[in-house]
């Protein structure tokens, strides 16, 4: 049995204003700072040996994976930092407030766009600053491969298959592994992990700084036991297959 | 040219309490966190893009390594944590007072054990609570080649090679690249860089939180340039090879 624990960033300037953010490498606020250190405390009771670590090249998540590994006491876990567990990319919505998108494009269409599996955003031009082919991070990347806006499908087409070439083959050699990662790159593992529908992944919905512990089988790579070690602010979780 | 930063850890626990740390896995002081945001501001002045960064097993060097990170914001570059760049082991003088063990040992023995090249501390059991075999951190190396206790010449014979080995392709493929680390680790890569002599090397010491920069031709490896950036608390260095 291995264990595989999920966890998502604390609340970022932009989740406190309450604006679209997606690839916008936006900090921690101090609240965010604070929830990070209560996941390393929570998982710091677990007393789980990690082999390794993965998460974005955003340091909200990043952030949020020191400080957890700093909770549990093993600093020297190596970490992968990857631009595939992202955040969905919102495109022509990032940096709007969502409220002001509701008055600029109606209820009914900013819903479908944060609440549709396969509708993207409006797309930005390669040459928009909030295009990743125009940040230096990005540097080493083919530009054709970078998003200028997703739907929660395309961000689970970058986000699965990372997981299943980079992330599962550590699964199959029984390693214990955390990845700190977003809402939306989030919700695509859960929909391979669960094996959720494509209509119903947009209906849930990860709670910031509360880990998800999964058991899974490292022989059949089939999810034994799940649930997040603060069951007081755990949301519903899909049923587990096969179960 | 390609840029090589070597930084020291700041201020230690056990550092303030002068006492013999080696590979006990101490945290910084609040002073050590202070040295290492003030790195990371010297380093943003610079600015260097990275490529990649290089650390220990070691908590001290770690948490510097990302205030540094954090300080050029470069949160995303690839790391390497490895314990070939641990500090020197201090062996059975782990966790003394450097003034109880001149009173033990005597003034002359003490000054042999820190300022020779070549003369090993006192060597740990194997079942000594501070023998690394006995550290969970290190349960996937073979004992045989974790230290009970070095000289410097042998923290630079595990240092060097891994320097050749692992971080030279990295300066061979004209990468940036920052190595934090500690006090007799960094001289071992200071012998190699420079070409120092075996009877010269104790005498050289790196500032703690105060970053070397370091130029050097990816053809041929030479250093062209080196200084240190708190130029107010620079040490001397050696000099430069062929310059």
């Amino acid at each position: 049995m291995t264990h595989l624990v999920l966890v998502r960033h604390g609340q970022s300037k932009w989740n406190k204003e309450n604006r679209f953010t997606g690839w916008v490498d936006v900090d921690l606020t101090a609240e965010g700072v604070k929830e990070a250190k209560k996941a390393g405390k929570l998982l710091a009771k677990e007393k789980i040996q990690f082999d390794a670590g993965f998460t974005s090249y955003q340091r909200r998540a990043i952030r949020t994976l020191w400080m957890a590994l700093e909770g549990v006491e093993q600093f020297h876990v190596p970490v992968t930092k990857d631009w595939h567990l992202n955040e969905r990319h919102y495109g022509g919505l990032t940096g709007l407030n969502k409220q002001e998108t509701r008055d600029k494009h109606g209820e009914e269409q900013v819903h479908i766009w944060r609440r549709s599996f396969d509708i993207p955003p409006p797309q930005l031009d390669r040459d928009h600053e909030y295009h990743p082919a125009n940040d230096p991070k990005y540097d080493g990347i083919d530009p054709a491969e970078l998003p200028g806006g997703e739907s929660l499908e395309m961000t689970t087409k970058r986000v699965v298959p990372y997981y299943n070439s980079q992330i599962v083959p550590f699964i199959l050699a029984n390693c214990n592994l955390i990845v700190s990662a977003h809402g939306n790159s989030l919700r695509a593992l859960m929909k391979e992990l669960f094996n959720v529908a494509d209509e119903d992944i947009p209906g849930f919905e990860f709670p910031t700084g509360n880990p998800l512990l999964i058991e899974l089988d490292e022989g059949t790579l089939n999810v034994t036991s799940a649930r997040y070690l603060d069951q007081g602010r755990a949301k519903d979780l899909p049923p587990i297959p096969n179960a």
